[in-house]
This record gives C-alpha cells, sequence and structure tokens, in this order.
C-alpha cells in the first residue's frame, strides 16, 4: 500500500487522532460535588472577580484552538472547513505529543477575514493562545496582524512563522557548514505566499544579506504588475539590485535556494548555476528538486520537507516549542525577538562538532527540541516584559 | 474546609478538568507521515469529496463544543464568558466520564443572540453536535432555536431539556410510588426560565394533568403584564383553571411541586396545603425547601439537585447518554420523541419492586444509565429516520 493508502487507513481506524479526557476521573458523589456542582461554583465566582484566574482555575492556560478556514489545506488548495480538520487534528496531536500543549481544531466555515477575525475572538476567552493553519495568502496576513490587535493572547500563524523560524534555524547551520558568511550571501526564496513572504521577513529581520523572493510571474520587484499588495511591500524591502526575470535567471551566482511552491520547478542545471548552493526545495510532497538532483547539481547542502532525505526542515520542530514557552509563562504576544532566539535554539540544538552537509537540523522527531525552543521564548518573553507570570 | 473551599484548592492543583490527547502516539518517521503530511493530505481529499467523510475520518463524530456565554452560570447570574469556563469544563469532563464523548469548552464573549447563533454556525464544521449551556432565559430558547435551523448536526440546550428529561423520568417513578394518575394531576412548577419552561413543555407532551408554572410575580396565567413573551406563550397552553396568585396560593392542593427558582421559597406549611405531595425542590446548592423540612410537611416523596439526600435528580443522568446516542447513529437532531423515551428509559433502570419513596431515579453515578438513554435516543433516531448511519 502506498503512504495514501495506510495513512486512509489508519484515520479511518482510529477514528480521530485526538481525544478529550477528564484529568480526574469522576467516580464519587464527592467528585462530582468538587468537580462540578455545588462546588465549581466557587471557581466560577473566583474568575468573575479576576478573569486572570481562568488561568489557574482551568485548562485555558494550556488549551489553544488550532483555526483554519480551509482555504489552504497543505498544498492543495481551498477544500473547505472540514476537509480542514484531519490535518487540523494532525497538527493537535503534535502539539500535545511534543509539546504537552492541548490543541483542539476549529474549522471556520467563512473566508470573509472579518468574519475570521471576529469568531476567533469571540470565542477567544476560552484559550489561552491562538494557532493559525492553513489559511490562503494575503489574507492570512491581515487575519494575523488583526488578530493580534484584538486579542490578549499569542496568536501565530503556523505556516508563516513556523515555517521561516525552522528555515533560519536550517539556513543559521548550514552557512556553518559551508563557510558563507550572512550579510553577503544572495538568496533566492521561490512561492511568495505565506511561507515564503514570512521567510523573508524573518531573514531580513536576522541580517541575512540579499534576497530575492519569486512567484509564478518570475522575481519580485517594485513595478511589477502582477503582483498582490503584500508583494509589493516586500519587493520594495528586498531585491537590492533590482533583479527580473525568471527562477533560472535569479537563481544564477545565488548562495541559497529556498522552495515553498511547486514540484519539479528546480533542474538541476539551475542549482549548477549557484554559487555552491544551499539547496531546501519544501515543496510537499514533492520538492522543487529532488535532493539526489540537486546533489548532481552540485548542491553544498540540501535540505526538504521530506523524513525520507537527510535535513527535513519540518516545522513540528517549532510550533510546540513556541506555544509551550508562551503559555508556560503567560506571554501577551508571540514576538520577532522570540522568533529569532527560537530560530537560534533549534539551531544550537546540533553540537558545532556534529554539524555537517547531511546534519544541519535536528530529527522532527527529536522531542527535546520543544523544550528548548520553549525556554528560548519564555526567556525573551520575561526580557521584554511580556511574560504574566 | 467547606466544600467550596476544597473545590477552589483541587482546581488550583489540577490546572484544568480536561485536557486533550493523541489517540496514537507519535514516535516515529512512520507515525508523521501517516498521521500529518504527507498521508493526511489523502483524508482530506477524500473530505472534500464527501464531506460526510469528515465523521469518519476525524474524531467530529464524537465531538461536541459546550457552548456558554456566562450569562446563567448555574444559579449565579451573568458572570461573563470566561467565569463559565470552570462549569463547561466540569460538563466536558462529565461528558467523557459517563458517555465517552469528547466536549470541549466554547465561551462566547457576547450576549448577543445574532452573534452567538453565527459564532457556533460558523464553527460547526468541526463538531458532531452542540451543546448549549447557562444561557439566560429567554435569550436561551431563540438561540437554541435558529441554531437547529442552521445546523445539520444535534442542538441540545442542557439546562432545558436535560432538566426536563430527568424531572419527567423521576416524576414517572414518583407516580408510581404514590398510585397518582398522571392524567388527573395538578403540578406547580416555580421558575419560568429555560428550565421550568421546558419541564413544562416536556411534561404536557407526555401528558402529565394540569400544569401551573409559577415565577416571582406568581402564577403564569394569560393578561399578567410582567410576562416576557415565551412565558405569555407558556400560559396560554397551561394553567387550565386560570388560576391567578402567589406561589403559596397555586401550591394548595397541588400534587407536584417542582423547584427550579431560589431557595427557601417553601415552607412546611405550604407542603401540607398539598395533595400528598410529590416535591422537587431543585434550587442549587440549596433547595427551596429542605428534604427534612418537606418531609415534616408530609411530602410523599421528595428529590433535590442534592447528592446528599435521597432522589438526586441530576442532568448528569441525561446528557452524556443523549449525545452518545446521537452521535452514534449520527442523529441530524435531538427530538420531543427522543426526550420523551430517555426520560423512560431513565426512569426504567430501576426495577418496578426497588421502587420506593426514597428510590425513583438512579444514582447521578450510575454509568450504566447513559448507555441506557443512547440506546433509546439511537432507537428513536432510526424510527424517526434522523439516523444518518
Amino acid at each position: 500500500m502506498t503512504i495514501n493508502e495506510r495513512s486512509l487507513a489508519l484515520h479511518r481506524e482510529l477514528e480521530g487522532k485526538i481525544e478529550v479526557v477528564a484529568r480526574k476521573h469522576i467516580e464519587t458523589r464527592d467528585d462530582l460535588s468538587l468537580l462540578y456542582t455545588p462546588g465549581v461554583a466557587e471557581a466560577s465566582r473566583v474568575v468573575e472577580k479576576d478573569e486572570d484566574e481562568s488561568f489557574n482555575l482551568t485548562r485555558r492556560g494550556n488549551l489553544i484552538p488550532d483555526v483554519t478556514d480551509g482555504t489552504a489545506v497543505l498544498g492543495l488548495g481551498d477544500l473547505g472547513p472540514a476537509a480542514g480538520m484531519p490535518v487540523m487534528e494532525g497538527k493537535c496531536a503534535l502539539f500535545k505529543e511534543f509539546g504537552g500543549v492541548d490543541a483542539i481544531p476549529i474549522c471556520i466555515d467563512s473566508k470573509d477575514p472579518d468574519v475570521i477575525v471576529e469568531t476567533v475572538r469571540l470565542i477567544s476567552k476560552s484559550f489561552g493562545g491562538i494557532n493559525l493553519e492553513d489559511i490562503s495568502a494575503p489574507r492570512c496576513f491581515e487575519i494575523e496582524r488583526r488578530l493580534k490587535e484584538v486579542c490578549d493572547i499569542p496568536v501565530f500563524h503556523d505556516d508563516q512563522h513556523g515555517t521561516a523560524i525552522v528555515v533560519a534555524a536550517a539556513l543559521t547551520n548550514a552557512l556553518k557548514v559551508t563557510g558563507k558568511k550572512k550579510g553577503e550571501i544572495k538568496i533566492v526564496i521561490n512561492g511568495a505566499g505565506s511561507a515564503g513572504i514570512s521567510i523573508a521577513r524573518l531573514l531580513l529581520r536576522m541580517n541575512f544579506g540579499n534576497i530575492v523572493l519569486g512567484d509564478i510571474f518570475g522575481a519580485l520587484c517594485p513595478g511589477e504588475e502582477k503582483m498582490n499588495p503584500v508583494q509589493a511591500e516586500m519587493a520594495e524591502i528586498t531585491n537590492k539590485n533590482r533583479e527580473k526575470g525568471t527562477l533560472a535567471d535569479v537563481m544564477k551566482g545565488a548562495d541559497v535556494f529556498i522552495g515553498v511552491s511547486r514540484p519539479g520547478l528546480v533542474t538541476r542545471e539551475m542549482v549548477a548555476s549557484m554559487n555552491n548552493g544551499i539547496v531546501f526545495p519544501m515543496a510537499n510532497p514533492t520538492p522543487e528538486i529532488m535532493p539526489d538532483e540537486a546533489k548532481a547539481g552540485g548542491a553544498a547542502v540540501v535540505g526538504t520537507g521530506r523524513s525520507d532525505y537527510p535535513n527535513q526542515i519540518n516545522n513540528v520542530l517549532v510550533f510546540p516549542g513556541i506555544f509551550k514557552g508562551a503559555l508556560k509563562v503567560r506571554a501577551r504576544a508571540i514576538t520577532e525577538s522570540m522568533k529569532i532566539r527560537a530560530a537560534e535554539a533549534i539551531a544550537s540544538v546540533i553540537p558545532e562538532e556534529e554539524l555537517s552537509p547531511e546534519n544541519i537540523i535536528p530529527s522532527a522527531l527529536d522531542k527535546r527540541v520543544a523544550e528548548v525552543v520553549a525556554n528560548a521564548v519564555a526567556e525573551v518573553a520575561k526580557e521584554e516584559g511580556l511574560a504574566r507570570i
């Protein structure tokens, strides 16, 4: 059976990848009186006087919704809210397994950013943070920005920032392996959607050299007419040399290729035209170029989203730890500094002496990573005065 | 320590009464590929083609939100959404412990029925049913009615129907114990809010004699000016003899008193004025009259919401089984017939020969009850053509 067939069979057998359980069994009259009526009235009265107590007296402090509208389910496009559910549930399972965070899927039946923002705001009193997922660009940028304004709990769009953070971590170690200097390199990011733009923004903030973003129409460059408003903004702050042209054009001489686009867009020749290239073709499940081909083209380091090749660049290394840390100190927000320190923390998990072209990023299954990320996030929250406890 | 103090301490220690867990641990690359990417894409594709598959391939088929706006938290009034959370969580724990149903708290930060209906509708694709809780009357009637119209999954307001069903069950057995005939009795229900009105509606449908509803202003009777619109409707279809007056007035000669109002409203003398009264003072945590007082007044049978006296009339006997049954057959709705059969099923758990004035209703902790209720609900769903599987 193929992976897809086996996965579908497992989904049918499991009837759900998550479930809700009681943290204390209810067997006796005393249990009922203490966990429910009449005793529970006291917890409600205490929370009414001081809402912060809801983080202590209920699961709120460790509970987040994994919110989607189903408009960008994996790489499959707009499948609708119900079809987003399997992915949301998988994410919720990962949140718990890797970060100890309780997450539940919330699939919203609307594509209107106003409606999505308001719906999430309206249910936010039940939660300690909000994860957004599989929402199409450029809507996702506005939805996240506005939710951050109206919610006093951390909001995080994983497709953007989770991906950006794990790429930044992999790139940090790839530079060490290749001896390239981060201020001097040219980086081509193909796919100017939520992930690509967020990667560009984070790398800019981390002072990674000259970044050129590309999309279907070619390089993002001021004046290009096919860009959406967010892409136009990005064009202004990237592409220092105002390069135009196709992906093949801009990849010439580049030090780094980051693909968050579509299978097969990159050839062996394009990799060969790079400057001892670091190649991260991360389209899922089939990358822009297969690792063997990229190696044959002379790539110095290759990383993909796939688990069957070395250097799996997977945001499961990020999101469980980000929320674990933010929830631990009850952070008011997840900030740019937290993202940068999270990336550095992930990179640091591999001791320098163990770094190699085949080993720039910890295994996606390494459960130590979430703890390291969580500690980094919690520290920054305290430094920035955003920790409530 | 008092119950309240012990409960608060337990809430602090537990940090939440529920949590979300993965139904299969994620330890290997294979787990990750099957439960998350790339394999999960197949489940999403299948659901996109046939939304009903979301009930098979995700937890949706066993997952419900326990929704409140915090406007009627227990008997405490409008405490707001965050303060509703401890009660919602307790309910979620009971849903799982008694019915095997996965439930999560959703506390909505709005009191506007339009907003509440729309918010629940927007998130309903993640769930197999919807439980409403602690929403003030008369808003709760409209909210439930409209949600039933816009959702193709069962909607159930437990404060109304859970209470009505368990009262109907207790009353059914109390009549057997006292030899009263259901068509010939006079029933006084005090407290014409969500529970009282729903009890009246269900008892009417079950052909329980003459019902008189009362509220702060006295008996509900056509022409009474202090009634809200829902109470005015109820006045038309109850109170056959158009009685006016205080609670004490209408209780004279009554066969049954059902209290869903406030502590201490009923005196020993009022009970003594009844006709060999069946007395269910269910205000929580302190009933309208304490059981010992009611007995001293000559009550034939007494039942309350309290666990420290016989005959605890608690809706935990109802809601886990109602949803367990509705979800099992993927019912489109929870109907009046299901409620009636659920009440009969609960009453039937006690064999006739074991019925006595001290034993008219199963223990709230009797986990067999949910199964019996679930089977009754599932059977009716099939009979009514509302079962999807």
